[in-house]
């Protein structure tokens, strides 16, 4: 059953490993029919070698597995959690991408730093608050999730795709599972960039650092581009 | 019409995936015939994997399409207005290169640090202004053009040949598209330089940190290289 | 002998340079047959291409070759000393791969700042204290061996697969060669979230740096995602 | 003439790209027959691709041009003035790798940090002072080798095999060619480890930043190592 479906979020998870956002078995992506109210997800600590679309597990909204051999992802609770509060998502994707990871990490969100982030988000990816001792020791999945759906709300899972985890990592969303590997990929990027710019921002002083010698600048210059150049054949 | 100009765009617009600039429809090239009066630009929101030359849309200086099914890039006004301004520009190249874009996030521009800056710019490489909101509002690309005008005209568009726009990210030129890539690619070159010199002048202190043992240091040094050395086959 | 260890060995070897972990002849994996009380090891300074399963050097715990035509690796007697004092290590890796070497490098370990970590490793990544003149003048790998005894022990090399050696670089180990080397490619990246994290921590403040103008940032986002997009063909 | 010469310096530069150390016509590589007295140099800005064994200028060590139709590389003066100082060179390199560069910008050298820099190079790779107006004015090739042979005099070209050019970058050298080349990979690593030294010296504090939550680190570690591990396929 769902083979289109199937063959869509296997294409999706093979994308995290071409992007360059996962190694190992680490990340999964997750796609939803939402008339059948059916979703297919990455099965837990399979090798994306291994992969194929036949493997993926088809699960109902509250978790109950209706298709498949495989175990489902570990992080499955946390993708229903967000199919059930925001209707208008149609895949899911999890990686520990390197810088949005390193954001998590030190528990804060991606704040809008330039047009690249404007691009696809409408102000600061938000990060959701450090979990109680309580909501990490049972149904831990399903709050991560809630955390997630309880950061996103206010502001609307339509308007800013992706939230960070704290301590732990990005998740992202779309239209489709594909859509949400998109916002992985373009996430990973806007944070890659926030992180620089905060390095510029407090490196040195607002107007940088020390220049090098004119004499040197001019001398290099005129050796390629001045009238007389020696650079290069004739 | 113009098909070799095309062929030139169409082939330095390819040029910013294979160096690594630009990643999905990020990213424009564009090149004029300046006797025809005529520019070819990227069309807007095309996959790069999709592109031919023969999708390339055909401008008048005005923004009047004068050949071509696709719409063009939405930077085309910005590309316009620095054609006009500065009769030397033969080609333009906009990207969200990772490094330069950082600096233009960081809103200043990038000093110039040492000797493979100095080769190519023949000093700061400058940063335009925060825009007002009026200037944002309406004609926003158009306006776009103008702050880099502004920015450059002091300084000749013969002797800088990139400016970075405030929160946004690189714009550079040379005498055709391709030379136009080709500063694109050494201004990332230059910028992550630059990033890596601002990180160093502000670590630490001005010798640098705490170094390792001496004995450690020569052990390693003569188990390779020593009279006794022990590394390696005999 | 050994013919099925050696080709592990030798795979596991391979597996440094695949994953990105060394260059040159850097790095080197032993793999132990408990039973035999026989080690398998990467030879001394022989280049990755030129490596063949035949040519690893069989030793046994004290270090005397049992086979083999090439001088084991010149870390062998650390590898050794772990082997003696562990018996549930099948496999050891030591590389100077560049994010744990860092670390190694600023005489720290590396603290669990986030999931990541956690899957693999149940607290901070220890680094060995600074070794004594003496301890470096003579027996100096045996002696690197027993730092990382003296280091693990206390947490139980069950526990924790990896220990940094102070000013100098990671070793970590596993059930098996390959496993060892699954234990350094997840430390590597570990590495280098922490050493964003860390800086992440330092930089700005708290809550991060200056954002971009609201204006700015939503015209950008409407331009793609307004109601009046303007990006993209129709 | 020279011909096994000319291949050896010719396939010493190309892996100048091989490596990553260059890109566009960057860099240079040279070697010397020392009973002839006569040096092969890569020619001025030809790219990579275009570039063949047959290619390389002969000259004697005043610079004389001896065979061959290119004009040499722009830094030959300095080659030529090392080969007249330090007998012991056979081979020499130049690039702007990225960080070796950024130290020669932030001029300082590069400090022992690790027993990787330890294991080529037995102290801190230094980095020559800033040179005069006079010396940049007039035979500024010549003087950059004059400032290297002042920096490594004193320490002797046969025990550091490299020197950062201040605000330029580095040079290396070995017993011939592709030695020069190894030590510039070399090199290029060892300074990105005491970049990343250098800001883990300096970030939070002594003891590193502030780690994740136990209650969390705990339930990752055991989700999958745990005994009731849950992560996985039975």
């Amino acid at each position: 059953m769902l083979e289109q479906l199937k063959k869509e979020v296997y294409r999706a998870n093979m994308m995290l490993v071409e992007k360059g956002l996962v190694i190992n078995t680490w990340g999964n992506v997750s796609g939803i029919d939402r008339e059948k109210g059916l979703v297919v997800i990455k099965p837990s600590g399979v090798e994306y070698s291994d992969l194929s679309p036949i493997d993926l597990p088809v699960l109902d909204l509250d978790g109950k597995v209706i298709e498949g051999n495989y175990k489902p992802s570990s992080d499955t609770a946390t993708h229903l959690a967000l199919y059930r509060a925001f209707p208008e998502i149609g895949g899911i994707t999890h990686t520990h991408s390197l810088y949005a990871t390193s954001f998590a990490q030190a528990g804060r969100g991606i704040k809008a730093y330039g047009t690249t982030h404007a691009d696809y988000f409408p102000g600061i990816i938000p990060c959701s608050r450090k979990m109680t001792p309580g909501e990490i020791e049972s149904d831990y999945e399903l709050n991560t999730g809630n955390v997630i759906i309880e950061t996103i709300a206010p502001i609307g899972a339509d308007k800013i795709h992706a939230c960070l985890v704290y301590s732990h990592g990005p998740f992202s969303w779309g239209k489709d599972a594909v859509a949400s590997v998109d916002a992985a990929v373009v996430l990973e990027v806007v944070a890659q960039m926030a992180f620089n710019t905060e390095i510029l921002q407090t490196a040195v002083n607002a107007n940088g650092g020390i220049p090098m010698q004119q004499d040197l600048l001019m001398k290099h210059f005129n050796r390629k581009h001045g009238p007389n150049a020696t650079y290069g054949q004739n």
